[in-house]
């Protein structure tokens, strides 16, 4: 089997994308970014879940606190409890982040000798998130075909995988669960507490919650008290 | 004026770099890069030249050990005394290394409201680098304006300037010297002692000594002893 680089946090898209790989016949690597989030406790999801699917995982720190300008990384509020999907570019959006994932992704995928980069964005649910849309996938294959030695030597051909783009939440929950994604595992909030329970209230908890209820699965995160 | 974010490793090319932005008009912010490097003593370089020009510094920390792949980031020898750009491509390349350096530099420049990145690649010196040539710095320059909330809401159109793309080592070296650039601040060698003195063996010493002596400017590198 082939190599692919999967770009993994331990949420919903990311883990997906993962059991996604593996069925179209990749042996992923996943590669978890610790980038000074406030919500780091998704690393030690992510680490739960490689555990659980046999899966290698790396997991490189990139300071993005330096840089600052989101509530992310910042000392910004989450927000709660705000419409989705429908102002400006959120204040969760992280400048330039999934380019810098892919980045990393694409040196990660040189070392291991791998052409195949899978990255679980999807165009529906973060329609506010540029990095997040097709023609952003596009651009950056573009880029990594010109970018690397192995290309310009001709050894490779990479391709970047965003099996999610077209799919809601979901959607996205429905294929996982055919897939047997271990969902229990996974963990989405922004602003998690310190034993990771997740608050409920932030765009990406009350995406995951609704996701699972349309696509009538049962939830299995643990929420805190009085959130 | 404009800010300009400039990648800045303390070294000839892109502190050369960093003058050109400000005779072009722009306010330049440095980015410097630890990555893991085993000549992190160019960070300290950095700050000595940006306290000397006057130019705010950024340092932003990822740490491309998890990657590997590199002379410059594994434990693998620095090679010596060998061909420069006439063979495969070396061992000091480094896995992606400008694509995830100007994926941070894009990040850094959505934060500041800067549209223009600089970059001191030259595709002379280091023709077997495929991330110095100047269809990399299209593409790059092509994904930013996709990537980004500022070009995606009209804000901004990225331009990736690469003024050094076309010149060799004496060329950098002339141009930078009616600058006025401090070279003595500059520090180039990947394998310097612990006081930082060069190697004057390793590519990236004999491409600088080659340099100046051939720009007929006198070199103010100091060597170790013994080398």
């Amino acid at each position: 089997m082939n190599p692919a680089v999967v770009l993994f946090s331990g949420g919903v898209d990311s883990t997906t994308c993962l059991a996604i790989a593996r069925e179209e016949g990749f042996a992923p690597h996943a590669l978890a970014i610790r980038y000074g989030q406030r919500h780091a406790f998704e690393i030690s999801a992510a680490e739960r879940i490689a555990r659980a699917l046999e899966v290698p995982l790396r997991v490189v720190d990139v300071d993005l606190r330096a840089i600052g300008g989101s509530a992310l990384t910042a000392d910004l509020a989450v927000p709660k409890d705000q419409p989705i999907g429908t102002g400006p570019i959120p204040v969760t959006y992280v400048p330039a982040r999934n380019t810098i994932f892919l980045a990393l992704a694409l040196g990660y995928a040189e070392v291991l000798g791998a052409s195949d980069l899978y990255i679980g964005v999807n165009a529906i649910d973060y329609s506010g998130y540029p990095d997040c849309r097709p023609e952003f996938v596009r651009a950056f294959e573009a880029l990594a075909n010109v970018a690397t030695a192995a290309a310009a030597t001709g050894r490779a051909r990479y391709r970047v995988h965003a099996p999610l783009v077209s799919l809601d939440k979901a959607g996205i929950i429905r294929r996982g669960t055919s897939l047997r994604v271990p969902y229990e595992l996974t963990h989405s909030c922004y602003d998690p507490d310190l034993l990771g329970r997740a608050c409920r209230r932030c765009d990406s908890c009350r995406l995951r919650a609704a996701g699972f209820r349309e696509a009538g699965v049962p939830d299995p995160t643990e929420y805190r008290q009085g959130g």
